[in-house]
């Protein structure tokens, strides 16, 4: 099981890789800018989940995380420099599927730590949504997270089901969370579904 | 006093989370990414500080912040459905009572985990400061602490006087950092107070 | 040889706080917020390395280093109200001078602390760029780091070149490879040097 663990946690880490290097490569960055963005979204989420859980920052006691990232970014690179054309929703594709990974094993880890159910899908949803935040921040867009389709409210979907299931199903648990989380998301962005907060905007 | 100390910090966080939702209602943001710039503005100053000092991150251990954050949320929520006309300088107004909160309770939680004055007051400003440059920095707005009208002047001025009065006044103490806090914020506001630093911009 | 690392952070933090005043200038705020802009840019990177490595952060048990942060921004202050005249790349060449101080020393930091040299090279890197990264996100500039001419590059190279030599040669592997970085730096300024990494930027 904790193989299993390992390897969602390295394939989030690639996945989301690509979404930062596809992200450069849009906002026209060069150079080592590219392995900046890349590692933001790929650990900034993780980072952020162990900083405030007290833990030991995942990848400075393991530098696969580091080798996995700069694997998939040059990959993603040489990739980008054959291809001539790159659809659009390639990033948000790489994105829900880094999405489904780190909600889910977001949750696992902070459980694994002793926290309580509640703050397991807090962190979940902390560790899946922060490093698409930190690198929008970084490169001037709006985060997703902020924007409507469902962003904060998949990974929520995710981390609750794993958190859920976990005590009776432990593999279900972990398939099913991350294939709900991915559903949800591409749904999301494929029929635009939206959860109306505000009845409308005309008033500032 | 410890209680007076838990209903402030809560106080603070409810008040921190409207002033999160406001924004992000003229932002025209939806879904739950309201729910996240309220809880990035309501918890982002004091996760920085508890990071910094090396302290156990408030609401990790204690669900009733994230409760407080969803509530507050969701009244500002139903209210604004219902209200035709927002007041421009809610937000401000209600970024200003938080401020006033976060600087005293920034204070006071440093000194009680035994570091000098001198962080202490630094501290109290990055307790009230923080969660408001994070919300702007995620909407894109430039962070208030970086414009004038005294911001993290008003921050250091509340957390200095609750510095050197707490010992021998305890109670007088907070009062008088939040009502300071309070009154030169509002001020500033009103009358646009500034601390003139460059003498002219013609120059780049 | 202590006392060479610590005066070596001391003016890494002033020539950085002098950096962040003058991005401060050039965005035209005015009060305490020069002040906090020159602050996250002194201290932001070593911050993040202090967090990250579960260090004490290094400012929190050392008043000198905001001392010497504020004395630093009250004389850029005093020096640009008596200048009639700014060269646009003096804020580069305080950027520059202070990657090659904080590139050195955060490798270093991350060596003294256990880690491997992989993690310190990273680390260098990390405290470095997060600082300035910090000053341009709350400035709303585009982040250095994330614009070409080999800026990330450079803080590698100089980690680098510390981390192999320190075994051998400490003194030398502190000056080569703070030279190494700031000629380094200032070459890709002055002469635009690049690392291509995209072939072309026609498709999104």
């Amino acid at each position: 099981m904790d193989l299993i663990f390992y390897l969602t946690d390295l394939a989030g880490v690639a996945v989301f890789a690509v979404a930062g290097t596809l992200l450069a490569f849009r906002k026209k960055m060069d150079g080592f800018g590219v392995i900046i963005l890349a590692s933001a979204t790929a650990i900034g989420g993780g980072t952020t989940r162990d900083l405030i859980l007290d833990l030991p920052v995942f990848w400075t006691h393991d530098p696969t995380y580091i080798y996995v990232i700069i694997a998939a970014a040059l990959l993603t690179i040489i990739w980008l420099r054959f291809k001539s054309y790159i659809p659009i929703n390639t990033l948000l594709i790489a994105d829900a599927v880094g999405l489904a990974f780190f909600a889910t094993m977001g949750a696992q880890k902070t459980l694994a730590a002793g926290f309580t159910p509640f703050i397991a899908v807090i962190m979940g949803t902390v560790s899946a949504c922060f490093g698409g935040m930190l690198r929008d921040v970084l490169a001037r867009d709006i985060p997703m997270v902020l924007k409507s389709e469902l962003y904060a409210t998949t990974c929520i979907i995710g981390a609750t089901i794993y958190t859920v299931l976990v005590p009776y199903f432990p593999v279900t648990a972990l398939a099913a969370s991350m294939l709900v989380t991915l559903v949800v998301r591409l749904g999301a962005i494929r029929y635009q579904w939206s959860l109306p907060v505000f009845k409308e905007h005309e008033h500032h």
